[in-house]
């Protein structure tokens, strides 16, 4: 920064920034608008059971880096760590895939990631990998692909994201070491801890647990305090973002420009403090990162403000947590870039860039947790540096409701073993604190994007209902060998995934349930075309013609259509036997089965359709079908608006 | 010790050992069988599903507590974390009941564990903290509970161990803090962190990560073949233990004096080492516990072996993982300690006292790594100490088979952050090694007690079956109205807790499925005696009898008996309705069903009963029951012998 060129400076910084943005805007807004965001919150949709539109396609993985990039370095108060959960995602699928057709990378032993599990499984290990990577804590992103992504969990699951982080912090650590001479930039810094805080013997006493508790309640009073302005501010931008490309790319430069201002401007209202005589470390630091900024101030002297805001978000995270200099940033100083970080972390996410949520909540909370231990300075005898590591753990519990997964990584992060037990209690606190009042912020997101989310347990209100209560639309069932006219005007015309099969006579003596058959099978079944002129069984016939693998599910995007099936006037008057591709056991609950019951056993075993049967004998053998609509709230609710949600 | 009076020494020695040898081992063979062994495998059973008898009374509690005291005491080489697991588990229940009322130990709140469920997670709890006290490992705790103990898992329960041991870490830091000065014995020493090898900077290169490999697949190797000879020793023993608490009290005595000798007798091989002169601890040690043991050496000399063997098991692992001074120990001395305690930690478990695995392992484990830290010295350039962890690392993982568990509780235990990628190469390799040769020691240990224990998932061979094939038994099931002659027959006839409920006219137009009845709710029905002398529904009349309470889950021993029932002849011939108490949507299965989705179903939702219906209509309501036994691969491969088991 040249002397007195000030507003020169301010022009470079914002206008530079603002490029940036608008890379990552125009990246986003035209190339794959499920780039923005967290993307954490669509994984664990994902893992629930929804497929949303290009959540995970290569486009989407190539604009989350690329557009990650652009974010981080336009200066705005977002993190890579987000991004970096979905990129692990991405590229999981992307494998689980078979690779990418379009972009001609294609392997034939990945077929075996043809069937659901699988391939969600693939892809919460790529998750893991993302958060391993990210805060360089393997152990910490098993541990978030437990508690945060999957739904549903299995022993051999845990082995396989364990192998899987295992090899990220093998790679990484080789890397770091590859590295360690700074030929990476800044990638080589901190090694496998990322700020370590390892304390010499933190001792504390009943005042110190009283602050501590105090950094609890109030930290889980903010943070859902973040997660309710949060949730506003996506639903205002959501109005804006709809109005086209050109609208979200306004919001970016809007939201850049008093970034910039914020990060430029607010620094001027700190003093100068001069430096202290018994330092390590440069200062005041000349260069682009480092601990004592000089910005305005005269030769010896420092801005606290300055270090904070002109720094790397990890620089900026490891001087909050620093214990060497107790009163290196002014009380205010530190208010102001509290009440700025805060601000700008609300305002940002929901723009269309790639953002991730933790960095801006670990800057905001270690802000305010150091801020709190200068306050209570005279109280308290803990270090205002440890302090700013539990107002962070505070904010993460506040806003993300994990506790042991937070608890390890953040462990790794600054291996301070010593600290466990406070760092337990604050996240305890502060979780139980903002569960009183909202969800977590990616179940926020989620609700707020309208993916039908499985809770993982049945709400109150279900309670009073059976399963018939729910079960909606007209039922549309084939008989075991149908015409094939009809099986395509129900494909046409319905956009059911499942159908009930019955068996009438000839093919019974009475209406049975013969099973359910889904619409992908439905649509291989009808493109092979073997058709018979008579209502006959053909069983063991043409089942050699097909394959196993025919029947695998396909890429996101890939499966036959049934716009893809040419069957002409003739064909259609012919009939096709259902029989050897029925599942001829599926999932049934009896019709006055209590709606929450059914629901565990949809959600346990992961279900997409259940058969609901009558109770009495004698009507036709099937009542309905149950699927992940009929039980989410706003349906259930909707068919019966007396019933209380909460009780 | 006195001069020259080894034999003297020897005979005070082994006759203490025996004497506080026969006080656990009378405890556990007269007053509570159960409480022999870790109890980890019944702790895990009993989360499975299966409540064995009294494995978590209170009397198997106070043998537990003060039998483990006894038994460390005795020089035995046992731990007391598997213990600890129970004893945490035994609380658990204790409190889960409502108190003992033996005891008269009651609360009336705790009547709301009155249900399967939240006493299971009140016991997971129990088991989670008391791995989080044995290691001081509060994390390693929760991770414990969900990887090894927990069948199901919900993140309510995630939520409540990590509390759980949360407040066990804060409770164990202040008596840590209370202790400092040394009046609580052994139990302050070592702080939050028993093992602390945090080494300034491990850096390792490629013949390191070759010879750390080389542990994990040799640690994997020799940890199957512990688990097998594990198995083959408690096989025998059951033979001896079987005849009576004589022979078990033998039985100890004999082992006990076998580990006597071992340890007063072997270090006599070794040579006496003189002292290095740049140490900051006495050298040799007096007293009871130390690094340097004098024993028979002359002043200024101490003997490795003694070190190793006559010291507490803690300091014996400390000394193990310590790299303050690389020759410490003989390569000789390391390959005797290591060889005793594997064959002792083989002979001594099984044997009627509460014993814990996890310290044999460990300790043979870092004889094991150490020495070969010790024999490829020349080769790799990493700290003998840091091969001894990886050592205990490896034989955990090949005995044990837990992955993020157990590199948890070894950090934690450590403080050795930047070993992590280590530890988890060393514990995948060994676990991959060792699970291709058979299966987990608690899990060989549960089969071997012959605990009925459902698998997560459903074997291959399942797959060739249907629900119906397994069905086993006549069928008894009940009308809407009973006879209550004919319910006190089937209870009194049968072991069966579940019985189908049948409506036929003129109840319903045709026979139906009305639902399940339990046993114990039977009880409680017949015990109120309200009777109708005709075959009428008097569903209202009599609810308003009973609270919702009478017919929740008694505690262990305490709910009625069949025998308990006071039913003159006049009643039998009376009737009672059972629809107020049926349970009318139990979940069903289609017969056809194959066994293996069954399976699931039955596993995943965590059932007692599935009721198998009939495919075709027309036929009676309900085809039979499955229970958790008629899925054990002895039950379904006795059925079908021909069925090979492996495909």
């Amino acid at each position: 920064m040249l002397a007195d060129k000030y507003y020169q400076a301010f022009a470079a910084f914002a206008g530079l920034n603002m490029i940036l943005a608008i890379c990552a805007g125009v990246l986003c807004a035209l190339i794959a608008p499920a780039a923005a965001g967290s993307g954490i919150p669509e994984v664990k949709a994902y893992l629930n059971g929804v497929d949303a539109h290009s959540i995970l396609a290569p486009s989407t993985l190539l604009v989350k880096i690329f557009g990650s990039v652009f974010g981080v370095a336009a200066g705005f108060v977002v993190g890579k760590e987000g991004p970096m959960v979905h990129t692990g995602a991405c590229i999981a699928n992307l494998l689980g895939q078979g690779g990418s057709r379009k972009y001609h990378l294609t392997w034939k032993w990945l077929r075996f990631f043809k069937n659901d599990r699988d391939r969600r499984d693939l892809i919460t290990c790529g998750a893991a990998a993302g958060v391993a990577v990210a805060f360089r804590a393997p152990v910490g992103g098993v541990l978030f692909a437990l508690e945060e992504a999957a739904s549903w969990w299995r022993s051999a699951l845990l082995w396989r994201t364990f192998f899987t982080t295992a090899v990220v912090a093998m790679v990484l650590r080789s890397l770091i070491q590859f590295c360690k001479s700074g030929k990476c930039g800044l990638f080589g810094q901190g090694g496998l801890i990322m700020f370590n805080v390892n304390s010499a013997n933190p001792s504390y006493n009943t005042a110190d647990l009283l602050a501590i508790m105090l950094i609890g309640v109030l930290g889980g009073i903010l943070g859902s305090l973040y997660n309710y302005l949060v949730d506003k501010v996506l639903r205002t931008y959501s109005i804006i973002n709809e109005r086209g490309p050109a609208f979200k790319i306004l919001l970016v430069i809007v939201v850049s420009l008093l970034t910039s201002c914020c990060a430029y401007g607010l620094p001027w209202f700190a003093a100068c403090t001069p430096c202290p005589t018994d330092l390590d470390v440069q200062c005041p630091t000349i260069g682009r990162s480092g601990n004592y900024k000089n910005f305005q101030c005269a030769e010896g002297h420092y801005n606290g403000l300055a270090s904070l805001f002109l720094n790397t978000n990890d620089d900026a995270i490891r001087n909050l947590f620093s214990s060497t200099n107790k009163n290196e940033f002014h009380i205010s100083a530190l208010f102001i870039f509290f009440a700025a970080v805060y601000f700008l972390g609300v305002i940002t996410y929901g723009i269309a860039i790639p953002s991730g949520l933790f960095i801006p909540v670990i800057l905001a909370g270690a802000s305010y947790g150091r801020l709190l231990g200068r306050l209570l300075g005279s109280f308290a005898s803990l270090d205002v540096g440890l302090f700013g590591l539990l107002g962070a753990a505070s904010f993460l519990g506040g806003t993300m409701r994990m506790t042991v997964s937070l608890c390890v990584i953040l462990l790794e992060l600054t291996n301070d073993l010593l600290m466990l037990p406070l760092m337990m209690l604050v996240l305890l606190i502060s979780k139980t604190v903002a569960d009183s009042f909202n969800k977590g912020v990616y179940d926020q997101i989620v609700k707020m994007k309208g993916l039908p989310y499985m809770e993982a347990h049945a709400e109150p209100y279900m309670r009073q209902l059976v399963a018939s209560d729910v079960c909606s639309g007209p039922l549309i069932s084939f008989s075991g060998v149908e015409k094939v006219g009809n099986i395509l005007h129900a494909l046409r015309m319905t956009r059911h995934n499942g159908f009930p099969v019955i068996d009438e006579p000839p093919f019974a003596d009475a209406p049975e349930l013969c099973g359910l058959v889904l619409r992908s099978h439905l649509l291989v079944l009808l493109n092979a075309k073997k058709f018979t002129k008579n209502r006959v069984l053909t069983r063991t016939e043409y089942l050699r013609m097909f394959h196993a693998f025919d029947f695998g599910k396909a890429g996101s995007g890939k499966g036959l259509k049934v716009e893809d099936l040419d069957i002409n006037e003739e064909e259609m008057e012919m009939y096709v036997d259902l029989h050897p591709i029925t599942n001829t056991s599926p999932y049934t609950v009896v019709e006055t089965m209590s709606l929450a019951k059914a629901a565990v056993l949809f959600r346990e075993l992961g279900l997409r359709h259940v058969c609901v049967v009558p109770k009495t004998p004698g009507r036709p053998p099937i009542v309905g079908i149950l699927t992940r609509h009929d039980f989410m709230p706003e349906h259930v609710l909707g068919l019966y608006p007396d019933i209380h949600p909460h009780k």
